[in-house]
């Protein structure tokens, strides 16, 4: 007995399913009617088929004005036989293009209203009503494949984390409050007035806990949440990580299991763009160096390079002692007077008063704006600092380091796409690593962390307690691709002693450290294994993958970029009962501005 | 060159291991001195190995003494060499117990003070200890099993949803308020002043709007949150569901997806327990009558009978014109008096005012304290009725229909049991169908939804316009493992007609649903495909395949039974400044009760 509702799905009939009596459901996705012959776009999850009603008058003439008065996107069932399309009606854009479906009978499964934007057409309706019909917005082709990547994403990195050793444990959504860090999501609590339950920032704790607890190879899609403002690349409210531990590790370990699965993932779900492991390790400062970045994009075939040596007792006082950085690009030189002009524009919006250059001849002779500064000495040491030949143009920036790595990082990415250095279609991962476990503040001079204080510092106590602290490299790294930092990790310092020593040098007494971490530092001395992890953004991935620069397109139900949920009214007021069951009342300002 | 801290896992070593060097980490579990022989277990993760110190002086005795000294659960690290134990040593029992590791280095990677209870016996320390503690607690076997059992549990559901075609989709954690069901979890909003959101009871919306969004096949390991009163098998706050939703199906559809799920996830993970397929569809009103339950445990192998009629006009004034409910029990005539007295005091803890009962003697009368009323036509019609044949019992309830099920529904389980109609070591699937849509208010005598108003009737509009409305059964149902519902599930009333029909019948006029369901009845307007699914508890399924009767023994991190984080300290006071943020004051009680 045929099924209720479908023999088949509107993607998969072939050619060789002619003759074939089939059973259809799904959205009237388009309709033409050509001299009386009805052609409709049958949709599903699965794809396109084109039904057909030939005969306006007959005995199918109730079935061809039914399907021709109704609304698109209503849902209907049809029974019908597949017919082969004329050669020359054949579509090859379509899996099921070959064949067409004659209908012989239809029922209204689910009515439609006037739709209020069109579905099968990417066109320019604005996001707010996209998201209040948001049920709607999804049917276009393309959200529906960025969501579908989405969970092709997860799956496929679960398949290999499991793959690899590592089983998936959930941790808590109602925790404790994080002393530190973005602001956490509070949940009052009813049993306990006054008290409240954070929603985690990240499941930090709960995984070296669980590297405590022994389980050795943890990982977890684990939902986030930062009552932070929303950001292009990061939603307001909640996100999604791929929090992940591992025990009895070193740093490489970490790298190894997460190479895989990002080099894996990248390759299966990049649609043919390039990926290649090993990924590069470039130490912090090298990379502050030549890419003026701590993430760099690396499909920028350029590299800076710092030249302040050349400068240091110049007579060319706009470079003489400061730190100068230059950015020699191949193949540049015989670009017109407008391309360097253009570039300095770029320059100066990112915060530069200008963008000096110079172009190498055909007798390596240099020219331009600053070439008459240049001393003879000075063009022959440049000309083998940079490796410089015939056609090579060279920018420069000078001042203070971090201000002219800001500045040259950017140019450095955008000569490279102006002048034909960049690489389109592929993905350029890297591991930046040794970040340094101190820094001087620059007002007071005092050290501080730079960056986790909780990562191991390498070379470990005898490090902290015989070298300069600011010479002290931890280990810390972070993962890179195409210029998105995808996630901090590091080895974690799990014991107590090297933990007070690291404090102490940063100006924390032992006291402090007890009272701030206390409860980390208690599980660390009932037999904590060294361990370490990483926590690469699933959203990141996703928005990769799927080339979308706003997060909100690769989300299924995203709340808008003012924190609303316009579909479903979220937030909203709530009656005094349910705050005076949770022990609260609200201050209001005294206009309340309403939620949509 | 040797990994930093093993060659291998604690259990993988075996006999064709005999002779290599090898590397192990992990938390010293246990140790023997035997005679100056040193006997440490070593764990980790993946099992226990055995290593040996046999020289207490000479070159080991650094060794032997280090190892003699440590506290147990310190994590250490070894370096030496795989030999075979003697046969008498061989310890069959563990997977390693063939060989040991004679120790010729030794590296403390992870100091231990005094445990506070034991790890290694599963002794009586109590639950708020262990909380406390949890990160020790997790470290015993029994929990260290369960947890896993939960991950594998969780991944292999994934995997077999996957294998049926069904998407892993993630609907919002912060959403908005749901206005009925449980208490919702609020998250006040810093943006939005006096306005909510709520963490979702279950994504029943999301997962339909996705159907109308046309993606067919979802599924998602959901946490679900609901405001409640911890219970034996829910622990306040955060719950895990199998929730999943189907397109284009009928109730037939949904069983065979779920069906196959759970058969193959039993019998992979049930370690021999039985599971058979296909479930029995049993009609609710049917099981009410034969098991006095609509969550019947069919593990016990008895069932009820309604015999009201045969005493319809019995001079039997216990029974007459009641609603009557026998159990007969096979092979039981013969138990002593005790064992039918021990009974009735059990249907008497259940409210029963007493428990009749009859035996079958080998001639086929019946003897007991109730044989004396009964007439013998109705000797001979209850013989019939129930198939009565010597070494019968049968007891007898009489009542209410309510009433007289909850206590006979105990009873039948309680007397196989006792009698031996008990099944062990296997899980009973059942799906009970054909669910009532409306029932009669007994106060007010008015027509009222009976479970779930979002249901389609059987029938449809037809039915709803032409029936009783006491007669219409609705296209919902419940899955049932060994006497726990596991979930309940419909196909759903997609077609607004139909919705303002069967809200109609209850006494909602058209104005209430709207206003009341406006959100979902919009999306019904614009092409809604026919649907339907469930949500399966995946906390009762793994307390069901770990034998667990207390739902915190199969989570890493649960609150305890006053909705507290002992280890982490949640709930929490908050500093005002935050509250003013999120523009909240608390109203406190004159005297806040500790968190602790």
């Amino acid at each position: 007995m045929m099924h209720r509702y479908r023999s088949h799905t509107c993607g998969q009939l072939r050619a060789t399913d002619v003759g074939t009596d089939v059973r259809l459901s799904g959205w009237l996705h388009n309709r033409r009617n050509l001299g009386g012959i009805l052609f409709i776009d049958l949709r599903d999850h699965y794809g396109i088929v084109q039904l057909v009603v030939r005969d306006e008058s007959g005995e199918l003439a109730g079935i061809h004005e039914k399907l021709s008065s109704l609304s698109k996107e209503t849902v209907v069932r049809v029974d019908g036989t597949v017919t082969a399309r004329g050669a020359e009606n054949v579509n090859p854009e379509l899996p099921t293009g070959e064949i067409e479906v004659e209908v012989s009978q239809v029922e209204v499964l689910g009515g439609a209203e006037q739709i209020p934007f069109t579905i099968n057409a990417e066109d320019g309706v604005n996001e707010e009503r996209r998201l209040e019909y948001r049920f709607l917005d999804l049917r276009r082709e393309r959200m529906h494949r960025n969501i579908m990547l989405r969970s092709q994403v997860i799956a496929k990195i679960r398949e290999k984390m499991v793959a690899q050793g590592f089983n998936e444990l959930a941790t808590p959504i109602l925790s404790a409050t994080s002393p530190e860090g973005a602001r956490d999501f509070l949940v009052p609590s009813r049993i306990h007035p006054g008290r409240f339950y954070a929603l985690p920032q990240a499941p930090q704790q709960f995984k070296q806990l669980l590297m405590i607890a022994g389980f050795d190879r943890y990982f977890q899609i684990a939902p986030c949440f930062r009552d932070e403002d929303a950001r292009a690349d990061r939603s307001p409210g909640e996100f999604y990580q791929l929090d992940m531990e591992m025990s009895f590790v070193e740093q490489e370990d970490v790298f190894a299991v997460i190479e895989t699965v990002m080099t894996e993932l990248f390759q299966e779900l990049g649609e043919g763009r390039e990926v290649t492991s090993p990924f590069p390790r470039i130490p912090f400062r090298e990379a502050m160096v030549k890419y003026g970045s701590d993430k760099p994009d690396l499909r920028a075939r350029l590299e800076l390079a710092d030249v302040s040596d050349l400068f240091a007792g110049s007579g060319f006082k706009a470079f003489a002692d400061k730190h100068v950085r230059a950015l020699p690009v191949p193949d540049t030189a015989s670009q017109p007077r407008k391309f360097f002009d253009s570039l300095g524009d770029f320059a100066v919006e990112q915060g530069a008063k200008g963008l000096a250059w110079v172009r190498v001849a055909e007798d390596g002779s240099l020219s331009g704006p600053i070439a008459k500064f240049l001393t003879e000495d000075d063009v022959k040491a440049l000309t083998e600092a940079l490796g410089l030949v015939p056609g090579h143009a060279v920018f420069f920036g000078a001042g203070e380091f971090d201000e002219v790595s800001t500045i040259m990082g950017a140019v450095r990415v955008e000569a490279a796409k102006r002048a034909g250095h960049f690489e389109e279609n592929v993905f350029r991962f890297c591991w930046i690593v040794d970040f340094p476990m101190f820094e001087k503040d620059e007002e007071t001079g005092e050290i501080e962390f730079s960056h986790n204080p909780f990562s191991m510092p390498q070379g470990g106590l005898e490090a902290l307690r015989t070298k300069d602290p600011l010479d002290i490299l931890a280990w810390q790294y972070d993962i890179v691709c195409n210029g998105v930092e995808l996630s901090s990790g590091a080895i974690r310092n799990h014991e107590p002693e090297i933990m007070f020593e690291a404090f102490g040098i940063a100006g924390y007494s032992k006291e402090d450290v007890e009272r701030d971490f206390g409860g980390m530092l208690r599980a660390f001395r009932f037999g904590a294994p060294p361990h370490g992890g990483i926590a690469p953004g699933v959203d990141r991935i996703v928005m990769l993958l799927a080339d979308e620069p706003n997060i909100r397109e690769t989300i299924a139900f995203p709340l808008n970029n003012n924190a609303l949920d316009l579909m479903m009214g979220a937030p909203s007021e709530v009656d005094d009962k349910r705050l005076r069951e949770l022990h609260l009342s609200v201050r209001k300002p005294p206009q309340v501005k309403p939620a949509q």
